[in-house]
C-alpha cells in the first residue's frame, strides 16, 4: 500500500506554498497519497494546529505520516523532529504542534508547551542529516527545505534513525480538557471555532457532569447539551462530532451572534434550580 | 481501473472535516482517488449544493461516485442514502441534494423537495448496515461516519444491496429552469454567485428566445446575451460554461455592482424597440 | 512514474470549476497525480500568476506538467498553447502567463506582455486539434474544455506535434527583477502579497547590495534585510524562500500596517549614516 501523507499548515491556499511542498514530496515518493488537513490555522496559533491535528487522528489508518507546520520560531534554535508511534509518524517543529502523538500521561501540567521526557513506544529523532533535506535550506521555509523531504523518505521507507540524532525530550502542550473549579463547576477554553461559528471548547463529553449544563462565556449563559444543531432554537451546547462540547447557535454562527473568540474562558455548571 | 470519488459539502476548509472524510476512505479504499468539487457551499443551502452538483458532473468518466453532504439535517429521521444510475454513483443525505441523479421527468414541479418515486434504471438504497458504517456514529458528523465510509465500500467494490434496503422513493428538487409568465416573459432565479461574481440564473440556454434580451434584476436591465465577457463594457448576460444565463461585468463583481443575492428573482424578456 | 500535472487558476474554490478541470483530466489520463498550485491569483492579474508559477517550479520533478489558466481573454482570438522545455511542460494561454517556461535572456524588456521568438530547445504549439479538446468546447471555459485535456493528453503520451502547429513566438512578461536607478538606488514592485501579509517585491536577493538597506514604500521606511522573522520587532524586509525581498512584520500583516497593494513601487538603498 502506498504511504498516506497528512498535511497541516498556517500557511493559507493563496500562495503556493503548499504545492510546492507537495512537489518535494512527490518527488521524492511518487506514489504517496498527499491528504490536505487544513491550511487555515489561525497564523502561528500553535494551540489551534495542536488541537485539530489531535481530533483528525482517529479518521486516518495506522502508519499514516502526518506533517504539521506551525512554526513562528523557523530559522531560529527550535529542533525540526520526527515522532513515531504504534499508530502513525508525525513530522514538524518541535514547539508543541505535535504533541498528539505523545500519550496524555506524558504530557505536561500547567499552561504552555514544555520539554518532555520521550515515554517508551515512542521515537523521537531530529532532522538533521543533510542527506534528507532538500540540497539549499531557506531560512524562512523549512515546510519545504526540511520537513517535507523528511516525511517524503519516511514515505519511501528511509527508518527514522537515518533522519538524525534520537532526542530524548520532546515539547508537549498540555492535554486539551477541562480544569474542576473548588466550587465544582468545570472551566474550559475555547480552542477552535468552525466555519459554521460553532466554537469548541476543551472540555470533553466524559468530564461533562450528567444531565442539563450552564455554559457562560463572555456575559452569556446558554443550556445544553442538545443531542442534534436541530433540536434547539437559540444559543446552545452539544458535544460535538469530536468528543468536545461546543457551543453553537442552528443556523447561524454562534461565535458572530455570542462575540467568541479564541481562548475565551468558558464556565460548565449543572443546571440548578434557578437557572 | 482505481475509483473516483468526488466531495461536495458545505464544510469549508478552515477545520479538519473533509480530510477525516478523505482519511475514512482512503483507509477502506487505498487505491481511490478524491477531487474535491467544492466544499465552500453557502451553510445548509441545499439548492446551491444541487445545482453545483448537476452542473459539474459532465466533466466526470463514467462510474464516477459523487459523495455530497450539504446537511442541515443531520442526526434527524432523514435517510442517508445511496443512488447509482448508469452514468453515476451519489451519496448523501436524502434531502435534495442528490437531485441531479434523477431524470428531469422524474422530478418534482413546484418549489421544494419533494419524495417522487425512484424511476427504472435508477437504484436507491438506504445506508442502514452497520458493518458500512464507522464503529462509533456520531450525531453531528454523518459526513465521516456514514456517507465516508459507504462511498469507499462501494469505490472498492462493495454492492449497493449490501448497503442496506431498497428505497422505493427518493426527495427531489424541481429541475433548475425558467418559467414561462403569461405575457411571455420568462422568471428565472439567482442560484450560485461565483468567485468573480457572476450571478447564475436557473434559465438555460435553449429555454431563452433568439436575439437580444433584456434580463431585469433588483431594478437594473442589462443587455445580452454576448458570447464573450470580453465583449462587453458594462452589466451584461452571457450563457456561461454550464449552459446557464448568467450576469456578469467584465473585470468586476456583478454581485457587488448590482447588489445581487442567491435567490434574487430574475425577469427575461426579448429585447423590444423601446428597451 | 505517473505524470504529475500542476493547476494554477484565478478560478477560487467556491466553484466547481477547478473539480471539473480535475474530472476532464482524470477522465483522460486516471493515474495522473494532480497538485493545486493555488487558485487564489487575484482575478485576471496575470503578472501575479506568472510570478507565482515561476516561483514555485524550483519543487517539482523534471517533467511535471503545469496548467495554468488565468484568462482575461479567453473566447477571443489569443492563442492557446504549450511550452514544452528540459526541465517541464506548460499549458494554459498565450498572455505572457507561461513566461517562466523562457529563460530570461529570451524574455523582453519594458513592461508590458510581448511577443518574442521562441528560442533554441523550447518548443511551442497552439491547441487547435479538435481531436484533443472536449467535443463542445464553450466560449468562456477553456480551462475544462481545452487546456484540461491537452494536459492530460500530454500526460497519456501525446506527442506535443500533435496537439497542433508549431509557433514560432510566444507571449512573455519582462523577467522579475529591480531596475537600477541612476542615483545606483533600485527600483522594484510589489508583485504578491502573501497569506501573512508579507509583501514580496521584484527584487532579488542577488541584486541587492551588500549590507543594511532601507526600503521605502509609500511613505514608509524599513530596514533589513533580517535573517528569520522572529529577529525583528517591527516592520522589516527579509530575502523570502523564493529569493525575493520582501516586506514583513513579525506576528503581523506588514500589507495591512503599512497600507501596502500590489504594484506599489518599492525602493532599495544601502542604509547611509544618516538613515
Amino acid at each position: 500500500m502506498a504511504a498516506l501523507i497528512t498535511l497541516l499548515t498556517d500557511f493559507g491556499t493563496h500562495d503556493t506554498y503548499v504545492g510546492q511542498m507537495k512537489g518535494v514530496i512527490l518527488g521524492i515518493a511518487p506514489t504517496a497519497t498527499i491528504v490536505d488537513l487544513t491550511h487555515e490555522i489561525a497564523p502561528q496559533r500553535i494551540a489551534e494546529g495542536a488541537f485539530l491535528l489531535e481530533t483528525a487522528l482517529a479518521a486516518f489508518p495506522p502508519g499514516t505520516i502526518h506533517l504539521a507546520v506551525v512554526d513562528p520560531g523557523v530559522g531560529t534554535a527550535r529542533r525540526a523532529i520526527a515522532v513515531a508511534t504504534p499508530q502513525a509518524v508525525f513530522v514538524g517543529p518541535d514547539n508543541g504542534l505535535l504533541s498528539a502523538a505523545l500519550p496524555e500521561e506524558a504530557r505536561p501540567d500547567g499552561e504552555g508547551p514544555t520539554l518532555v521526557p520521550v515515554p517508551e513506544g515512542v521515537t523521537v529523532v531530529e532532522l538533521a542529516n543533510p542527506a534528507y533535506r532538500r540540497a539549499l535550506v531557506s531560512n524562512t521555509f523549512h515546510g519545504r527545505d526540511i520537513f517535507a523531504p523528511a516525511a517524503a523518505h519516511l514515505a519511501a521507507g528511509v527508518p527514522m534513525e537515518a533522519l538524525g540524532p534520537r532526542c530524548t525530550g520532546m515539547t508537549a502542550l498540555p492535554p486539551f480538557h477541562a480544569r474542576q473549579l473548588p466550587d465544582g463547576s468545570l472551566e474550559a477554553e475555547i480552542v477552535s471555532i468552525d466555519r459554521f461559528g460553532n466554537a469548541i471548547t476543551t472540555a470533553r463529553a466524559r468530564e461533562l457532569p450528567p444531565g442539563l449544563l450552564t455554559v457562560a462565556v463572555r456575559g452569556h449563559v446558554v443550556v445544553g447539551p442538545v443531542r442534534t444543531y436541530a433540536e434547539a432554537q437559540g444559543p446552545t451546547a452539544l458535544v460535538g462530532s469530536s468528543g468536545y462540547l461546543e457551543i453553537a447557535v442552528p443556523n447561524d454562527s454562534a461565535a458572530a451572534r455570542l462575540g467568541l473568540r479564541l481562548g475565551d474562558r468558558v464556565r460548565i455548571a449543572p443546571r440548578g434550580r434557578g437557572d
